[in-house]
């Protein structure tokens, strides 16, 4: 079953929406809640990202891939599995679709839509942080896509659960989440001037991925097949 | 194997049962536990809750489509999965089963079988979270039930673990599960006078993800199809 | 393909053993590490028990049905699916290896092999908590065993993990494990005069679940069906 | 689909890598915001190593087996599955990617690339936890492996989140990580001088398996079957 363009479209804004409003709701909740212990805030907030990945892979998925991240769209268009142009229209509603994340997950806990994040986020650590985190990403994406498609919402949850305590960023991986969070001055979010070296690293290690992945064979066809 | 109306009401009755005992039970055993730090106490919950559901929805969907939710039975019956005098039925058994879960969670912790609660949760914005709560858990149920049925009790559960720390409401999301809340005067629980508004702001919720996923297209067959 | 009697039982053995490792093991590393703070090492207790349903029963099913609790080897027997002298072989099994459990852990924590256990639980909202234990617990295996066998070690785990925190008792449902765990003064331990009504409470829980299994017309048939 | 050698050991090396900068990074993570709570430093590691475990057997296990351990790696070559001589190759690869993987997050949370731990983990019976650990790490995988295959990532990162708490040593259950964690002086190293007693306990917990599940009769087949 193939869907159109706009209905894809729709499904990357609407899963990206919730992915950012996953990430930055329950950090706000987290730190309410926490009194302090920032490693009980981080666990909810692990634990709600996670889960909301699972459940909106597996929902969107068979509409637009649910890639929900510039970087996924990238890596499938250089796979050949959608054109740079759909690549590109994907990249726009997931901007859009996290911003208004951001702005939804902001009114539910009562805060102005929109803030300015103070949260500094900058150094080589952590540059070099989202390179792994999104070179694990994709290799995972692509390996896990090839060969055992069912369980891609798991391992894509999986790794991220991991992920956001295994690197120092609390692994964004996501040029799109990133930009929606430096408009919230609250747990999750990023000071805009960090953006431009965190993208960059995210964009990097995503097509290390991609170069690795290409190199161990899994590139060529469209269709995931079983060992 | 198709079930009796009568035993898929029971199904019903014992799903929400559980699923209601969970919810209240697990609040109270948390709240005891956690010394005052209403993270941890919420996080348990979050994980009883996520699990319970997980497992009734494994068990019961084959009887009775385990909804367990009146939006999610209204949700059916505007598909034409069910009609809309079993939907009925559903809301009935919901409801009293639901009651029967906050009586049996109140006698396992030595409280009163019922008392009303005294929790308020008012104003908008925890409308607005009941609103996009029940939104997405309709979307997450529709699109999932549609392309990978034997994912949707994962589905359901995480999304649903998510939401309660990613909305300022802990994603009640569930109009029997409500007013079964209602009946105990503990973490869990929502003063009866606060539950009109949360119900409609689910209804809302509800009936804008059913029109979104019309428009997706996911809406005419009966049968869940693989992609 | 089938198991010789011997090897099913020595399954039943193994799996009882480290599931009792588990809940006894995690029981003293989270009262050791949380400083005094239940409600961590209850979650802890709560992860490590349900992660470890779940790999014992998808290592150990396929060879002996991974019972791992009387009340689920009786309830097979009630059904057919094994006869009573192998059920009570089974019981035999799991309860050597519940002690075999408690006795390692102990020794992996360097503490003496077995000691009584002084933790006190008893009361009729404790015993009412197994009965709805037990009921769930059977509940579910039941239904997931005849609709999805392939999800029964995820269903298990989900809901025992959640009815570690809905019910005032922790959610023993196991005699097996109860007679373990009464060997082991740490934070796992039960009394031994406590035990009786617990495994009362456990046996009523288990065959009214049978019961109302078998109405809902879940009973007849040996092998699995797909809905 | 058959991977070349080359292709297989640097999947060994990239999967091992990730794991010990998850078990490691998650470690230092969890330690610094948890305040001196060491059952909250451990749960986030423990929920780190677990689905990183899930997403790299998902991702790996078409490629190389996943096997991410020299002990998974013998086991399999005394099972006729690879060659002693593979076996051999894959042990490098995964002590050299795990190295790798230290100093990966001593990187990202901007520590010395490597440094001699100083974490003492000593003693009969943390000797006799390896023991436990590492023989039911490789009685599931031999299970599963044999007749779930599908679900194996699940039950391997099931299996090590429990034993980190079931176990007083935290269950290594790996010599390459164990040797790769004697390089960082973090929350999850080892003193280098605790490491020959660590890896023996782990081969003869492994070879105990190995006995075991041939005597279950699950030894001979190098396809999986189902049930």
């Amino acid at each position: 079953m193939k869907f159109s363009l706009s209905k894809r479209i729709a499904a990357e804004f609407l899963g990206t929406g919730f992915l950012v409003a996953a990430v930055v709701g329950s950090g706000i909740m987290g730190e309410r809640l926490s009194a302090g212990n920032v490693a009980i805030a981080l666990l909810a907030n692990t634990i709600a990202t996670g889960a909301a990945l699972a459940a909106l892979i597996l929902a969107l998925r068979p509409i637009s891939g649910a890639h929900l991240n510039p970087v996924v769209s990238m890596a499938e268009a250089a796979r050949g599995g959608i054109s740079w142009y759909e690549a590109a229209l994907y990249l726009i509603a997931q901007i859009i679709g996290g911003i208004a994340g951001t702005g939804c997950a902001d009114l539910m806990f009562a805060l102005p839509l929109f803030s300015i994040s103070h949260h500094g986020r900058t150094g080589a650590p952590l540059w070099f942080s989202e390179f792994i985190a999104t070179f694990g990403l994709i290799l995972v994406i692509r390996t896990v896509a090839r060969f055992s498609l069912d369980w891609l919402p798991i391992a894509v949850a999986a790794y991220i659960a991991a992920a956001y305590w295994f690197t120092a960023s609390t692994s964004f991986a996501n040029p799109a989440v990133a930009v929606a969070r430096s408009l919230t001055d609250t747990f999750a979010g990023i000071r805009p001037v960090d953006l431009p070296a965190f993208i960059a690293a995210q964009l990097a290690g995503g097509f290390s991925a991609v170069f690795v992945s290409d190199w161990l064979g899994i590139r060529a066809s469209d269709a995931p097949i079983e060992p």
